[in-house]
């Protein structure tokens, strides 16, 4: 039986919540910290067992702690992070784990150093349908791949701080990313910021990728249709994964562009079956959560996650570059 | 009663079949013109009392015809419309009415000098939905519009020498245009040839009006998904024209961002009634064409046609140069 | 400020437990009571305040107690509810209440001899979505309502006990006959026990009302479509109510048929606006726990909801006796 | 080279139209008849090498004709077809052929003695999707067929002398009776003439057959959902037809009813796969008539056409029955 991994969360607000509940079940809750005084004594009454602080030098000295998850408002993921790191703690952090790359190449190069995981939580990618999407292009069904694209859109969460595409399109990115994993030669971002100056609330971004892979991103939180859709156009079929499905969250359409030999250069379409596989009913956070797990055990390896999750904010940063440049003075 | 508009038309292809067909119903066809031996042949056997002939001279030089269709080719259509305008005829000429701006201007300098009527065929703008929109946003209902977005995505007919953005996206741009009613400060494009070099089959454009308000065009003929959707965003409702629909061909939602005056500063959202209105079920072609035949009774006025019709090609020149300057060399 | 009407709750299963929630919140929840000590040990300590017993006599015995909630299995229902009202008890009692008319009457028969309160849980009546059906049939928007029917379908619980009529048709039943607003003159049912005898999986209802409205149920737990569906097809315009929309739950189509003057005896149709009204987020049953206690408080009036729990159980004994009749023997 | 079968069609309204057009490409279209001048005259225009009379003897006289055609008034179907076999035609009738069993027994002894084909027009037996439908069943896939439903609902034409059963139910009942090949020891109906005395606008049908199986038709043309639908609900799979998609007129759903070996007498449910085979695109009308010429080379063998018509006709027969007995006087 192996011991289990002992964890501290510093983050107590609602997404923290699920993460307690599923870091609770699948590991040791040790400590809760957060400095909201209500936060911390209603999540305590709920964990008697966790010791509960404000201070989060508790948790760092705390030589028995295995790991540190951190939830709590973006601006500080970094610098929580690069401190648990440096207590030689493993690390759990919400995404995005930084704001710029070179914070998080930083934190990478620490997590190499003190042989420690860094893990940010890109919550999609432990989402059955996400992984079956990846399963369908690694395995060529699709064929080459030629072109991804995201719909994020709704009438949503108007954030006051982080735009739409910190919002919404961390989220997209890390799927596209995931997907097609190579880094883009070319990331271009157009978007309005039309209720709070600053803000962009609509925002399309362009990726094109060293193989001649294109991505594209819609989103909104202006938008009257609610959708969460992520498009793979692969050059023998093309596959969607749509979290607002009940029963089809993905389909593969048998359909593609196709040359017929006798008539050399002149291309037609070829149309066939459609096909939604049965998705496994599984929780992603709870399976997050468990890989998280696992790694503390194992060791970080290459620290995949950790590369991955730079790739995500270097893109993120890339593209607000963009952002910034096209929008009028 | 009115003496009915006589009418050539020179282009007897598919399209140009249907154009046939209702002028020869709402007008007298006098002449029917094309090179294509085969196809003249054809059609003066269903239409015996129009003269037919290989050669536009005779058109020009008939100084009974009063107006000339334009029905062949793209590349072709501004030699023919000027030969046109030049002969004195009024011009009903298909979309794109030239491939560059400055064609087109030539075009509107001699319809304006020779008083004639120069209307380019945006189909779009005569189908009841379209229209419905229009209303819509003319009446204030949706409020101040703040985007508008198009979808003209299925895998469908490839061409080998227009791109998406000339083939697609000309349909879209003709509504976003008549829509927004200004020409765009900003007009960027980003897309990919995947199956013919330089001929995009996959393109995103952006782009920004001088009032702020910002329209997007997904255009793709590699697609899972069959969509013709024009979305309009707007201050107090969204609309959407979906031209896939039987019913619901419009469909006005009351949702929207809200500013509790309690809460200063921070935005919440509203969401109301769903909308179908009833739209007519008349034929978008047959109305276009009553359209020119009554300008050509009436008389060209300011030539509003032909000047929309400038800022379409204006806009697809600057979009093929930006998505030009955005490939790899 | 009102008194709190104290509850006491026999039967604490899955159902039973949303129960107990809303009670506790809306009343003062004095007592609960199960046979099963598990069951029971478990909510005792949810709920610290209320007494716990297996006995339901000591509920019974409890002057200062003013109402019953029986929430037991369904063959139980009678016999608890009786036992209540013979106590002077106000009792909410889930559905069906009882098994048999005669049974239902006796019920009736002795709430109204005690001047006490019984109530059937007919959880749909209480949805905003049947209310707006509701409210659009009484203003007389949908003109003469000519036919009503019920979809309830999926490939959903398969129970060993209740057929799909009772177990998924008293739903649609109790709706049916609340918006007919009549007790049938004609109600045959017909199905199949298809996976065990004599418990039927599909099941097909044609009910015949004294005004003419007919009315019919499709109610089967094997079936590829999830419907939660109930269509009033009226003389001027139809309406649906559809459970699995998420923003759509109402939709009024202006349908109907039409005689032109001119055609005297020939009917066309008309098709005009299609409309989704925005219905309230309520929760069914807040809300009909809410009705509960605001009878309890003003007393029970003319028994209307008595009166009308018994209409659904003499329609499900005529379907039942319909059904019987109809299986091979 | 095989001679092309000699054709002749009595009745040329606008369903007659389709038929003269798909006889005039397969076969020799010898003569066309109607006692309507004006449509006799219109066709006789189109069709110049087919002679035209008002005169059915004209046809029957004519020993150098193969095979008339019966697209007349449904009445008169038993007649023509009567008179066209006695003169030793083979004979091609719209459906119903006859609206009392005993005709259609009539016209089937008489197709056996003088060895001619006598086919009814069940034109949905040639769409591609029902015969995708009939080989899930026949092949086993869907496991043992339960129970087979079909919708044909919308606001559609009222007809003024047949009802929804005759109008819409001949449609479904004769793919029913397909797809489970036996004939129904149980055929009730229900309805109600909203409109017109007599003539029923709102139609429910249950069958139940010898093996057991049921089926269910819900007609109406005063309802606002337009529906053509059937679905077939097998204890292996379920599937559905449904003619009113573009791309996934066949769906098959990998769901059913399962009983764990370990809970014995206890049933669940399982969810799989959802998958939509590719239909070929071929029009029914011409697969129809293509099979009539067939038959008319090759002889009539065992008659299999003739007979599956009886059984239709015997169907109508008796849910009209049943129809007019539930009926108040």
């Amino acid at each position: 039986m192996t011991t289990p991994v002992r964890v501290g969360q510093v983050g107590l607000g609602s997404w923290g919540r699920n993460l307690l509940r599923n870091f609770d079940e699948a590991a040791r809750l040790a400590w809760i910290c957060d400095t909201n005084e209500e936060a911390l004594r209603s999540q305590a009454s709920r964990y008697p067992t966790a010791r509960a602080t404000a201070a989060l030098e508790d948790l760092l000295a705390d030589e028995q702690l295995d790991a540190l998850v951190v939830a709590t408002p973006v601006a500080t993921h970094y610098e929580l992070a690069r401190l648990a790191l440096e207590a030689g703690k493993h690390v759990f952090v919400e995404k995005p784990p930084a704001m710029r790359a070179a914070e998080m190449e930083e934190l990478l190069e620490l997590a190499r150093e003190r042989e420690r995981v860094l893990m940010p939580g890109h919550l999609l990618l432990y989402h059955p349908g996400v992984r079956k999407l990846k399963e369908l292009i690694d395995s060529g069904e699709l064929g080459e791949v030629l072109c991804v694209y995201g719909n994020r859109q709704n009438l949503g969460v108007i954030r006051s701080h982080e735009n739409a595409l910190w919002s919404l399109g961390v989220h997209d990115l890390s799927v596209i990313l995931w997907l097609i994993d190579e880094e883009p030669v070319e990331a271009v971002a157009h978007g309005r910021d039309f209720l709070q100056p600053g803000v962009e609330d609509v925002v399309f971004c362009f990726l094109r990728f060293p193989s001649g892979k294109v991505a594209h991103m819609h989103l909104s939180w202006l938008d009257p249709h609610k959708m969460r859709k992520m498009t793979v156009v692969g050059k023998e079929k093309m596959a969607v994964f749509d979290d607002m499905e009940l029963e089809r969250k993905i389909t593969v359409y048998d359909k593609a562009p196709w040359e017929p030999a006798e008539t050399y250069g002149e291309w037609r379409t070829r149309t066939g079956d459609i096909f939604s596989p049965k998705i496994p009913n599984d929780e992603p956070l709870r399976l997050e959560v468990q890989h998280f797990l696992d790694l503390v055990r194992s060791g970080p390896g290459d620290h995949a996650e950790a590369v991955y999750g730079l790739h995500v904010v270097r893109a993120l940063e890339r593209l607000t570059e963009s952002l910034r440049a096209g929008a009028p003075a």
